[in-house]
């Protein structure tokens, strides 16, 4: 038996010892074990909640898979609020015939990418599709966590001064999934920047007193986020262009492709809005971190241009860069 | 434009667009109308958070659509916890190509079903894969509510002695959806029973004082919840077959297709047991509502062959009801 099968999802017998043998085995614990209809959670304060689908297409690539994935997209959409992520719930669509072996690494990597991040599997659901009826393996994770902060940082809260930084390198992610589906190789390889962030979130919320804005340029990469936050806080944003941080080899993988990096999805870093004055204490937390070698202040908030965001060439030049326009890149997370 | 393009799922512009258009005409409220990464939410007490992924083919069917059922699986999973359902995320899969028509009819259920239950959708978010490789629509949903008793009913909680309602006939929603798919039809119109039970909950709770345990027989039907009841709680349930309300229609099309109605889903329907003392109670609630008119009390909690189900047949007979065995309907739900 070493595919999944339709009765899987019936809910009868086979699911029963199907989910046990599987994904209690690897998402196990206490609360989970209980069986019930829904899991019983103890939370403080206010709390965020955030959910996330993923199609991620191959579903395993370099730097991560689709499990480790679904992990650190929903905990980070959590810790962009100022939450520290507690519980996840996971939703599995499977397709059937889907090689049980496949389907073990993803759950084994989710269990480790959440042990991780400290965050517990509380509940979950599975559901089989016949073969041809979805595309090997669909995930949705739905996470909680308590705002430690307050006031709590918002899309709507950058000010007129803020300086805006990014924790590291643009577009590792998008051009990992692209090469890896299209099987192109570069120079030098190119990884996914999958990674949960709270740990980072954590410093930062400590360095910079009152962060205005977190939040994570996932689809729709640097230039799309940036764009939301400047129509949420009715400011304008203005980059300096050779500030904002990218690997070479995704910078080279991006040219020959004609992709622009500044619109990849990234899954392991974050934007941090912070006044001014806090701008270089927290760049230094940032930087001393492992997930945050390469950050940098790569512009500021300004009264011009409310609603958009511009930024400033290597040649002196200002463009202004608008959101994404159609699709660069189906199923990348 | 008048079906999903790829690029909805982008998270670029045209995504925006579309979401605003689409979701928030149905779905809005003010947490959602934030657009941050995550909703921000006030929770008091104990929590019971719930999640399920709905792929039920066909998407529209008898007494509901994908919507409605992805509203009410997921907050009826909250209730049967003993908890106010109170917060919904939603997740949508889409494939390139689905009609808008289609999609807007499923969201406009969803936003009339959340709001017929009392829930607000806080947070959601949409991939779009391309034709082929999703089956038109999934959606996950996500749910949390406040746990109003304590203690909280929980599947091992289940004592010698107890009584054993349901809340009305069996198997509806499962021929519904098996009819519709197959387009057979019978003398009579098989529906869906597909409905948000928390209203009637919160009168069961009030009645019979210390609910032992509640759970809504979707997949796997009335026979195999009982025997997760049964195992979890380390008791013999025994049943009397002939008490078990059944819709005729449902019990002439099951006897034509060679289906057990017990092993159906319900998607509207709870099984209760209380302290026997509350069994009159209890029944005097579910049936003064409109979603319990047909309620009753089915069996008892027992000492002999503990997780093991047995039922009294018309005839006098005695068998053992098994968890289901095998697939007999995928995508119920």
């Amino acid at each position: 038996m070493d595919k999944v099968l339709l009765d899987y999802g019936s809910g009868g017998r086979a699911s029963h010892r199907f989910v046990q043998d599987l994904f209690f085995k690897h998402l196990g614990n206490d609360i989970l074990a209980r069986m019930d209809d829904a899991a019983v959670l103890h939370l403080n304060g206010p709390v965020a909640m955030s959910t996330d689908s993923f199609v991620v297409d191959p579903i395993f690539f370099p730097g991560g898979d689709i499990g480790s994935l679904a992990v650190h997209g929903t905990v980070n959409d959590v810790a962009m609020m100022g939450a520290r992520p507690l519980y996840l719930t996971c939703g599995f669509i499977l397709e059937e015939g889907l090689p049980l072996a496949d389907l073990e690494r993803v759950v084994a990597s989710m269990g480790q990418a959440a042990r991780d991040a400290g965050v517990r599997i509380v509940a979950g659901d599975t559901k089989v599709v016949q073969r041809g009826a979805a595309d090997k393996i669909f995930i949705n994770t739905t996470g909680v966590g308590e705002i430690v902060v307050d006031p709590a940082p918002g899309g709507n809260r950058a000010r007129i001064g803020d300086a805006v930084l990014v924790s590291g390198s643009m577009g590792d992610h998008g051009l990992a999934i692209l090469s890896t589906r299209e099987g192109l190789s570069f120079a030098a390889p190119v990884v996914s920047d999958s990674a949960a962030l709270w740990g980072l979130v954590e410093k930062v919320l400590a360095a910079a007193g009152d962060v205005h804005v977190l939040r994570d340029p996932t689809r729709g990469g640097l230039g799309t986020t940036l764009n939301e936050i400047a129509g949420q806080s009715a400011v304008g944003i203005e980059l300096v262009q050779a500030d904002i941080p990218i690997d070479p080899a995704v910078a080279g993988g991006c040219a020959v492709l004609g992709l622009d990096p500044l619109y990849l999805a990234n899954e392991g870093k974050c934007i941090c809005i912070v006044p001014g004055d806090k701008a270089l204490a927290t760049l230094e937390v940032l930087r001393a971190d492992p997930l945050g070698r390469d950050a940098a202040v790569i512009g500021r908030v300004v009264a011009e241009h409310p609603g958009k965001v511009a930024m400033v060439t290597p040649l002196g030049g200002r463009r202004l860069l608008g959101m994404l326009e159609g699709e660069q890149l189906p199923r990348i997370c």
